[in-house]
């Protein structure tokens, strides 16, 4: 039996991303200061959230990108960990009792509930550090123009400071509750989740020596499925399986947030979602087949279940 | 009348700090996000706790190691900015209930007293992540190499991470209450305050292309004051003035915090400062004239009032 073209894609999409994860997961370790090493409770904690069930999608697309214009994935592998390390600090102090205090993550007791506040906040903090502490050693990339890999670093700095992904956080926060317009949403989502994909997917290209305008293609299809992939969230968020989510369905209505599906319904949300990757695709006209695991991730956006 | 030597070298520190002092505090607006901009919450917040009465001594011992090897505090302003910010992020959260829960800092409110826990998180992890976007900017030091660059980012890295100023922070917070031995004592302020003061030194000569040994000596210079720093911030907070520290007196005491003059009293205390900033003093021996602010600074570490 010859399964249906979505069935392939999605089959493809995620074998791609169990490769990469598997390829992260193993240098991860490498790239931290050991479980046991002094002082002990931050360094568990660190280790503790950072194989919490992640699914590396972030490191996936910047891995993705790099191959896509010809790159290797071992001359991105610090910044792919790094990526992960960035994404790993947000969610832990995102889920901080002054946040969005949540107390289950991927199935499992958020950083705080394991380590109390006060090492959840450092070990979050480390992490960003961390993240830092890779990208700027130009010994782990051989290969990577000294040029280039602080051009790579100055990209996620930007993404991820208080214009960026702290940015979207802060109207995320302070939009609880209240009544938001689509455009304060919109800037919600794309801020606290586009721009970081986004800037997976131009950083994979930058270190592998893209051209100007392959960067620039490739960015807007970074911004297209960042956008796409929060949608998705919301969406799973009223619809999606508990188990399958490794947390409790709801959360964004207990908490008054506003999402998608409460804008606009969950069947224009998800019409939205898949428009906004046909536009994705459309970005990526001009790449040959090695931009293929870019195309299926894609794709697999707006299937996932989990 | 002619004043003693000890005064006159307060006099020249303190003149060559508020020079400092005045050349950073007119440059941070210029690497900062506006104050109003969008969103406007976190950016006040960020503004709020640099120009809260920082003395900048972190950037000044950066400029001053910078100038010695014969560098310009031009090329290396971004730099000193951003460990201006790093100390800041630091204070803020150092300042949390859920840390040291300080409500007062330098004389005013702390940053969550006014702007709220969750603000004042992203605040630091704004100003951690604006620091590594000024740090990876070639274009802002157009004199330095971008291997020099890259070493200066990759050394302020390590030193704030999970086994630098971090990892400091950890202990301090898990022996409050407890009785430490003096190496517990010793790691706390080495990590805590040392390695930071050390990496600002350092960075200075590397990004004014020091030599490898001028580096290993400003390096052993940055770590005798920086622990000489912290032994002095242990001594004020018990025979210190309320109103020139701009802090409540005993905190520590209150806190239970293990201290120098609490492990080993106040006259060796002060003996213990004295003794490493003559080391530090050494340390500076093949140096010429240019390394004055730095021997005045050091000096003047024992010596200051607040």
């Amino acid at each position: 039996m010859v399964p249906d073209t979505q069935s392939t894609e999605k089959i493809l999409a995620k074998k791609y991303l169990e490769e990469c994860k598997e390829f992260i997961d193993q240098s991860i370790s490498r790239f931290l200061p050991e479980k046991d090493g002094y002082p002990k409770s931050i360094h568990e904690s660190m280790h503790y959230s950072l194989f919490a069930g992640g699914k590396r999608l972030r490191p996936s697309l910047l891995i993705a990108s790099a191959e896509a214009v010809g790159g290797s994935r071992s001359d991105v592998l610090p910044f792919a960990v790094a990526v992960e390390f960035l994404h790993t600090y947000t969610l832990i102090h995102d889920d901080l009792p002054a946040l969005d205090n949540d107390s289950l993550r991927r199935g499992k007791p958020t950083n705080h509930k394991v380590f109390g506040e006060a090492i959840a906040i450092l070990a979050g903090d480390a992490l960003l550090t961390q993240a830092f502490v890779l990208m700027t050693n130009p010994h782990l990339m051989e290969a990577v123009s000294h040029q280039n890999i602080l051009r790579a670093s100055q990209e996620i700095a930007k993404a991820m400071g208080s214009t960026g992904v702290i940015g979207g956080q802060v109207v995320d926060l302070e939009s609880e509750g209240k009544k938001i317009d689509a455009s304060t949403l919109e800037y919600i989502h794309i801020y606290k989740t586009g721009f970081f994909f986004k800037a997976c997917v131009r950083v994979g290209a930058i270190l592998s020596g893209a051209s100007h305008s392959q960067v620039g293609a490739l960015s807007r299809y970074g911004a297209h499925i960042g956008l796409a992939f929060q949608i998705i969230d919301d969406i799973l968020d009223i619809v999606g399986d508990k188990k399958e989510l490794g947390k409790d369905i709801g959360s964004d209505i207990d908490k008054e947030k506003a999402t998608y599906p409460a804008m606009f319904g969950l069947e224009d949300s998800k019409k939205k979602a898949e428009s906004l990757v046909d536009e994705a695709l459309e970005c990526l006209e001009e790449f040959d087949e090695r931009a293929d695991p870019l195309r299926e991730i894609a794709r697999f956006f707006v299937q996932r279940t989990f």
